[in-house]
């Protein structure tokens, strides 16, 4: 049984923080041949409620989803106003910029790994459920995405 | 079925490379709730025959595996020899390094993706099997590894 601070060791996702959503994406599906997925854009913050290291987050992003044989590939296409993903194409470039993992209890895991020098960076609600990435990179070496559906 | 240019669409590894990876591996056990595993350290050349952009390659790395729910993450501690790990280190520092495919048919991947304007970066032998390292940056944002086993 998959213990530790998640309560999961199933990785549900890798995020990719790229520049041109509609060239990786024809790329991935070329690689993997499959159809290209339509990219959308992520919703405004009076439906995300979204915050970006603890002010209200306007940081908008193209997403791409790749359903692989056990997880999905997300490609993210920051736009211009601060967030994570902007944050790491300006100080990083392209490249893999989360592993997600879907939990239970939102705020209880957002606590406990803050008790860990592993803060909250961004979160924000989607429909059906909400996000939060927290900065495990200096333990890491990579952030961590929690998804919980409701 | 998953087709596409490898004949497989399993992420069987993330890779990771790290500055001590007595320190990451630690984390990592913690995180997981896992026992720390010990890391080894790659073959000598005249066992792993490795080449890296086309030259002998004296470079090697210490190695640590994780087992986690559908994947393993592996952590590259890379010596100071030119390696794909140590140019990583150098030019990015610590992240996520590649995503790894077990495949059937070495060379033929190789040539395959090499025609893709994806070419072969380093490969070598290890006990049981190959793997060989193909930059796909610039079309996917990632290095792929490949792994055949005998």
């Amino acid at each position: 049984m998959a213990g530790g601070l998640l309560g999961t060791d199933v990785v549900t996702q890798i995020g990719i923080i790229v520049r041109d959503i509609e060239k990786t994406s024809q790329a991935f599906a070329d690689f993997f041949g499959v159809e290209k997925p339509k990219w959308f854009l992520t919703d405004t913050i009076d439906k995300t409620q979204a915050t970006y290291r603890g002010e209200p987050c306007y940081g908008r992003a193209k997403l791409a989803f790749f359903k692989l044989g056990n997880l999905d590939i997300e490609l993210i296409e920051p736009d211009e106003h601060p967030s994570t993903w902007r944050e790491f194409l300006d100080q990083h470039g392209e490249g893999v910029h989360h592993i997600a993992f879907v939990i239970q209890g939102m705020q209880e895991k957002i606590t406990l790994l803050a008790g860990r020098d592993m803060p909250l960076v961004q979160k924000g609600e989607y429909t059906g459920g909400r996000y939060a990435y927290i900065d495990t990179v200096p333990q890491l070496k990579v952030a961590i995405e929690l998804l919980e559906n409701d």
